[in-house]
């Protein structure tokens, strides 16, 4: 299984996924700032992915603190915490992670700060490892809705890449695949930086899921020419009505698909849903840099002087996505009350040990 | 003003528009096959160029015809234009300017075969004199759909680039501007061969429009934040009832600009539809290779093995319209009705002589 990020001694390693197809390479991060880094630039992306490289980031940044009192040791890293939280503003997992590492240090005023940082550090561990739980629970519950012979089109990459293993779009797709459905997928090639192309093809390929890529101008064609089943997509934040931000066109596609009356699924684990915003329309959307659109392996793509607008997310509303998949079930609308309902039953996020 | 194609002594020249914008630099044709191969490998492109291109092919060829018997030179002839017309399927300017040349060449039956040749020669070069002037005139009729400030959303290059100058959705927009209204434009970069990013932001940062180019995938993002007031677009064919087949993504825009209540509107000339056909459905739409889009400055974009459906158009049904700007004036819905009307009013399509 791919693995995205991992603990190596007293280093993170996190699989440089900027270069991916072409090269698989480690990059091994020694302080807190480096984690950030990797995440800002991208070498790490997908929510779920993002949320367990800001823990395993911030139990990293914990063992260099220099103190044996509580107080300072908790002021130190409550710092760290903030300049974790400004790496990337859009998914709801990096805030989640956050706040779990928090509420662990929280709950051990009483305990030494050799021992904090032991239990910051496994307990990052642990949420590499639920992580991974939470995906295969994710996919076993979207196979109901896939059927026995589908072309599914996906959007960006929501594979093991986005995760810690296994995935939760391409989770609900592999699952499909491996219980014997013929499952033939479509991908977006996703600019500007060509996750669909770069991530979820390689990912298939390796797994022998048919796979073929085409511009993200093309999906509304073959939706309008009746080839497309079905699309599932991650998610990077939910909001409590349902409304999800997602990678930048995801809009897009579900809108084309309710056009053409075909199914938009979002799978996606508790973590990123965000019960404190009432609608989409809140969640802060990441707006990067124009170089990303404009320039390509070093080249200009354009005329000189030129100038690009580059959002990384975008929000569909809830009215344009048929379900969502989570570990704890399917979602139906109305969401507001079908997320509402799945939070009552347990405390947490269904991450509680 | 931009020129795209011009007779230089007895060769074709062809302002190469798959270096633009990093190099201006004229392809010169000397046989038909040179210009079948310049329009089939996109050195010109955009409908109506493909048109006069065409027709300016067939004149080159038609001086290399040996012959001084009318029968054989017109048998030959009519093989050229069937060669021509395998060059690109989609475009209904390339089927429209055959036809015009083929009907010069039919009504000279009595001329002599020197006659006929200098006669297709001029008519070539009046047909690209004409599609400056029918520019012009679809420019000017655009103008009230204008407001006198504006954000417009623009697909792929319908500009000066992909005609023999000014251009028609760009048209519309250079007049605007040149009319003194507040214009911004925001174009989608156009994969996979970047149309947008590489001929339009060209165009408009050399006319001094402020253009912002965005990937294809966050159209519907800036429509849904209302930062677009409407959008122009060209049209690579229209049935007789006003669906319009135009470059890839252009469905996808005009279902999400319907969906956000923005305008979507078509700007062509008049040479670009075709009655024969009762609707969209029935263009046929060009497959280009899968290369176009894995590969890009001869880098390889995803995995190896990787595959790719590249459709080069789509068609968008008339009900997404809101209105089609012509020469003639500014067709409405319904219409298969202001379509016929239009016609009804001269015998051809508004370029007799």
């Amino acid at each position: 299984m791919i693995q995205t990020v991992k603990w190596e001694n007293s280093c993170i390693c996190i699989l440089d996924q900027r270069r991916l197809p072409t090269e698989k390479k480690w990059l091994v991060c020694r302080t807190l700032q480096d984690v950030i880094t990797a995440i800002r630039e991208m070498a790490i992306r997908g929510a779920p992915a993002i949320g367990v490289a800001a823990a395993m980031g911030l139990a990293l940044g914990a063992q260099s603190i220099k103190t044996e009192k509580y107080g300072t040791f908790r002021r130190r890293f409550m710092q760290m915490a903030q300049q974790m939280k400004s790496a990337r503003p859009t998914a709801a997992n990096l805030k989640w992670a956050i706040g779990r590492m928090i509420t662990a240090v929280e709950r051990m005023d009483n305990n030494t700060v050799e021992e904090i940082k032991e239990v910051v550090r496994r307990e990052s561990q642990i949420m590499l490892e639920r992580d991974i739980e939470t995906n295969l629970k994710i996919s076993h519950n979207g196979l109901e809705l896939i059927p026995d012979r589908a072309t599914i089109l996906t959007h960006c990459n929501a594979g093991a890449l986005a995760t810690c293993g296994y995935g939760t779009a391409l989770g609900v797709i592999r699952a499909a695949h491996e219980a014997g459905k013929d499952i033939r997928v479509i991908v977006d090639e996703t600019r500007p930086l060509l996750q669909g192309m770069r991530l979820t093809a390689f990912e298939l390929i390796e797994d022998d899921i048919p796979v073929t890529v085409i511009v993200d101008s093309a999906a509304g064609y073959l939706m309008r020419k009746k080839v497309i089943d079905l699309i599932i997509t991650g998610a990077d934040r939910i909001a409590s009505n349902g409304d999800v931000a997602n990678k930048i066109g995801s809009y897009q596609v579900a809108v084309i698909a309710k056009e053409n009356k075909i199914p938009f699924y979002v799978a996606s684990p508790l973590s990123t849903f965000d019960l404190d915003l009432k609608n989409g329309d809140l969640v802060p959307i990441e707006e990067r840099e124009p170089g990303e659109v404009i320039s390509l392996a070093g080249h200009l793509l354009g005329p000189k002087g030129v100038n690009a607008f580059n959002p990384a997310f975008d929000v569909t509303p809830a009215r344009y996505i048929s379900a969502i998949i989570t570990e704890r079930g399917v979602l139906k609308s109305p969401y507001t009350r079908s997320i509402r309902n799945l939070f009552k039953t347990k405390d947490d996020r269904g991450q509680s040990r």
